[in-house]
């Protein structure tokens, strides 16, 4: 078998066999193959696609690159949650609580946020002394104990997906739809869990900007869990403006604790219900949609989830208090407000403006080098479908860099469309996608 | 301007502007782009190709990537010819002469052979004491005093083409028609001649398979020498089967010595009286073809041409002797009969794979470290067309490496096809494109 021969194939359109997806990903993450042989390859892989079948078989050799973690020493079915990133999504720091005090057991392994999204390792590490190291162990302790532990993902799973990923964003070939798919669902194969919920986002906000391209991913990525062996249901869910009010890591914290209090902003609520519904049919926790729903509301009104969201911190070193008393989180020297230029409906917040302008704060990574600053972000005050006068406060700015207030405001202001007809928020939930149907509402 | 943007742009099959493809190829030859994207825009060129504008710009930067050589000391109007690579194609050596004794001036620059074509380069090296290494001042003073020297290429010229080749060549990207014509005429039009007569071999022991290709290849190639001001013309002519009867270094040279002589084979005398006619007509030696083509045939029946070679082999070092003793030239030991095995006319001789077994014999190079044998290879006694009878010799095998001669016979004797019913050869000459028009024969 030779690398050449599987580069012409793919080249000239052809479907490649599982033996010559499996030489490439086996001999790319040995590094016997070269980046300019596997530019070239993945290039090929974009423009002629993949198939389901050939996208099941990237993933597979994907997953087999690197460490398969056995979470079977964890009792009851584990249910994972991923997110396609968006700006102010900080739904796994409520949602890992709200399942897990429904009797879920919460085995999550996350990642760190670069460019305009962010990551749930980085916000959960505003809160002082949270640690997301943590050994296999007692990883596994936690979940059975606590039903909830939350860790960073290891170096050793799906080695060549690091690689392909650092190669196909210098080289153009991110966003494909199989090469999307099978960069995500191999992380979550390798990952251990028995079921997979995913939140595609869509919008202007999300890595997927159309509709109709993110059906196709959720599909993709449901195919592939499905024809791995495991239960995997695929949401599209609204990333057009930022979700919830707050924007950067200590902000959302507090946004999520607020929620847990049962004081979260509208779509984030419906976001975690919806979810938290799901994963809980997932983890045959309740037998309905219905049923879920009611059990994760009754979780925030009863207090039960704030009450492990302080179990989960305190298991994981961090400082409980945090959820009682907000200046105990990094708090930037400088709050802003920035105020409407005119009078009308909002009819658009670009989310992807927003959150550049938040990383331009400090509160998101340009490069992987970047140091955050945990405190920095923005707090929405209006979103889609408000009226505002001019002069009203559309937003609090937080930040430490003085120097760079100007441009992350300059880029705020033009992320905002103000209109005199009264407009409509997009709706939240774009449909559901299962291995037997694509549901759109 | 970023590499990445350009990836993307072609990617998406969109026209690239005459900027971006020289920020590519200059960034590129200067080691600033790694190969890893260059091998995914070749990938995307290869794949969404490139228009015509497009494949000018792209040869003039990877023209202006090295050294443009000026001719402009040798008088008259310098015509340079190039042939896309075949088996049995010892071509200019019979006609640089020819053209030469016919009072036009050939400054040419030649290469080496690699896989299943030799080059002109090796065959003349077979010539005791022949140097193709010569500085400018004496390739000019040859010309200007004798109307001939041919001259290996310098590493300087088309620094570009050298670099994407090789990452061409192990990408699966050699194939396409814009990236050929680019990587063939960068190199002639640096190396400084007015006008360019171009043989586009076609058929089973070419480059171009199809006739359609090679149509398209010449078409490409014609538009980018005249788009840049050089008169240029492309011939189609056949490689489906060996060009002559010979073979490897030495015994070509042997066959281009008895063409000057008037004993050449019929398909070779008749290509040299084409193209040599064409190159008299670009070089505004005579006014119309069928002068040119008369004025080849006296340069051979008066023997002007072979004295003609006498002086070219001399004035660069060369034993001239050679001419009238073959034996002073490379002879191997063992010359072997190969005798076909069934009667019947001859209906194919795949050149590619009589190509290979002359190689597999020490005629040519596997890998660009391969020594050569130059007394190696095959002498054919038939042709296509041709009846034998079983028990008849097909050809002379020439060779000093016995531990190879079983796998080059096994793949000699499987290139032919024999047949009971009579067969004619195909035409030698397809066609001819010029600037104006596409004419098949």
């Amino acid at each position: 078998m030779r690398i050449y021969d599987i580069i012409r194939k793919k080249r000239d359109g052809h479907e490649l066999p599982k033996e010559e997806i499996n030489f490439f990903v086996e001999k790319y993450s040995k590094n016997e193959i070269p980046d300019y042989q596997a530019s070239a390859l993945l290039m090929a892989i974009y423009i002629n696609k993949m198939n389901k079948q050939e996208t099941v078989y990237l993933t597979e050799a994907m997953m087999n690159s690197g460490d398969v973690i056995d979470l079977s020493a964890i009792k009851g079915i584990k249910v994972d949650k991923h997110s396609t990133g968006g700006v102010g999504d900080k739904t796994t720091i409520a949602l890992a609580p709200l399942v897990a005090s429904c009797g879920a057991p919460v085995a999550k392994m996350s990642g760190r946020g670069l460019g305009h999204t962010g990551g749930t390792l980085d916000k959960l590490e505003a809160i002082p002394g949270f640690s997301i190291e943590m050994d296999a162990e007692k990883f596994i302790n936690s979940v059975n104990e606590k039903n909830i532990a939350v860790c960073g993902q290891t170096a050793t799973i799906a080695v060549a997906d690091k690689k392909m990923y650092a190669l196909r964003d210098v080289t153009a070939t991110v966003d494909n739809i199989s090469l999307i798919a099978a960069s995500i669902m191999c992380k979550k194969l390798a990952s251990g869990s028995n079921a997979i919920l995913l939140d595609v986002k869509t919008g202007d906000g999300a890595f997927m900007k159309t509709l109709d391209d993110s059906f196709e991913l959720a599909k993709a990525m449901v195919d592939i869990g499905c024809g791995m062996g495991r239960e995997t249901i695929g949401m599209i869910t609204n990333m057009d403006e930022p979700l919830g009010f707050a924007v950067g890591n200590s902000l959302e914290v507090i946004e999520a604790i607020e929620t847990l209090k049962g004081n979260g902003p509208k779509d984030f609520v419906m976001l975690c219900e919806t979810l938290g519904a799901y994963m809980l049919v997932l983890a045959k926790v309740c037998e309905s949609f219905e049923e879920g729903k009611k059990m994760i509301q009754d979780a925030i009104s009863s207090g039960r989830a704030l009450e492990k969201l302080k179990e989960f911190i305190e298991n994981q070193g961090g400082d409980k208090r945090v959820v009682d008393d907000y200046d105990l989180l990094p708090k930037s020297k400088n709050i802003v407000p920035i105020k409407s230029p005119k009078s009308g409906y909002i009819s658009k917040i670009e989310a992807e403006e927003i959150g550049v302008s938040a990383m331009i704060l400090g509160a998101g990574r340009e490069t992987k080098e970047d140091e955050l600053d945990l405190s920095a972000g923005i707090v929405l005050q209006k979103k889609v479908g408000d009226y505002v006068n001019e002069g009203d406060v559309l937003a609090y700015m937080h930040y430490n860099k003085e120097e760079k207030f100007e441009q992350a405001k300059e880029r705020f202001i033009n992320a905002y469309e103000i209109v005199d007809d009264k407009t409509q928020p997009k709706k939240l939930i774009y449909g559901v996608v299962t291995k037997d149907e694509i549901k759109k509402f």
